[in-house]
């Protein structure tokens, strides 16, 4: 299943037992389509605020359901801010989260003295000053493979802090910027710090080499800038083998 | 004053006895901010539901306080929905409304089977069968004079139904299509029940032969199409002489 949602009233993707989360109301949704307890596995726990145009989850259903029965089949039974926007079969054995290559997150931000209604529910405002050529010198070195320690939120229980990334780039739209990244995986609040350090750098605070130093790892979360507001972050897609996909 | 909502929550911009508008709440948050009660004239009357990304607005302040003042100094008395996103001083004798010579609105729309969620607070449905050709077709008839009596919602209390379109047009980006029209006016709910009447044509239910006729006025409401859901629809940007601008 491919599944949209916005993140705002969602204490991330991952089941807890004290808050909403989104795996927890799809989970619902399709239990009452399909008659029988459903567990759903995502690609990506995404955190609380945070949206997803493209998360990617498998489950285990008894019936073989059409995919029309999962996208409009569960409208009824989904609150208004998360969709299942489409659906497959898919093989024997393939697991949304184990069998993922890359996921691709974008951050969007808008240089401005206030932030618009129409855009403060998907974008952070940044300041007008933020000097983007610095941003953007800054982000190539964020392609390949680095330790992001210092980008790591805590909770996330990785053993290895190693991940590559392999296209890390900004794309400018007027008063709008939008940070687009894909890597093979991503540690927790790790985009974000990465996006709150960029800023960071974008606005002459940090050299783009101090931002280089904090990829070589072995530096505490502390080194890296402040991790930057969850509205403006989205999983855009999920990326699979094409033989998965 | 330039101003920005979401229009999801509200009864229109308009204030009412019994609903929550947006005039009410920027005309409380400027009563706090000045000490003394204040009147805010807009532009245009969106209906419940519409969005603005530039709402026009003026008020009588005593004291002469700086744009910032209005931007910022508001803030804490604001919904997080409405926001002031830019101010100035105006002539006297200044006054939104009367002063405007054109507006613009946009129409956003999605050609999807299920509309993703973070698209559904600013964007309608569109079916994917729809012929952006045949809309376009029947849009190009919108430019110029005409009466515009069937696209009227009762209850405008318009005395002329005639109107001027300036530009009428799509745009389109991948599975997304904008209307964007700028008109000398509208009347009430004219923008959507144009779009409704022009998704028709486009899903081959009408000609575009037969959407010219209904411009040549003296025709019922009924004639046209149905009025397209608000929440596809913002208030782009009011559009003064330079020398008020």
């Amino acid at each position: 299943m491919t599944i949209a949602y916005r993140g705002t009233a969602y204490a991330g993707w991952q089941r807890q037992a004290n808050a909403l989360t989104v795996q927890e109301v799809v989970e619902e949704a399709l239990a009452r389509l399909a008659g029988h307890a459903v567990s759903v596995a995502g690609a990506s726990r995404t955190d609380a605020g945070v949206h997803a145009a493209g998360q990617a989850a498998h489950a285990d259903l008894r019936a073989d359901l059409p995919a029309r029965a999962l996208t409009h089949g569960t409208l009824p039974f989904l609150p208004h801010d998360v969709r299942i926007v489409a659906a497959s079969s898919c093989p024997d054995g393939f697991h949304a989260r184990f069998d993922a290559r890359a996921k691709e997150y974008r951050y969007r931000l808008v240089r401005c003295a206030v932030l618009s209604p129409l855009d403060s529910p998907f974008a952070a405002r940044a300041d007008p000053e933020l000097d983007l050529g610095r941003v953007r010198a800054a982000t190539r070195f964020l392609i390949g493979r680095h330790d992001f320690s210092a980008f790591a939120l805590a909770g996330g229980a990785h053993t290895d802090p190693r991940r590559t990334i392999q296209r890390a780039e900004w794309v400018e739209e007027g008063e709008r910027i939008e940070f687009r990244v894909v890597g093979d995986g991503f540690l927790r609040g790790m985009v974000r710090a990465v996006v709150g350090t960029l800023l960071e750098v974008g606005m002459g605070r940090r050299g783009a080499d101090e931002f280089a130093v904090l990829l070589d790892g072995g530096q505490a979360r502390g080194a890296a800038g402040p991790t930057a507001a969850p509205e403006g972050l989205r999983l855009e897609r999920v990326i699979y083998d094409p033989v998965l996909a």
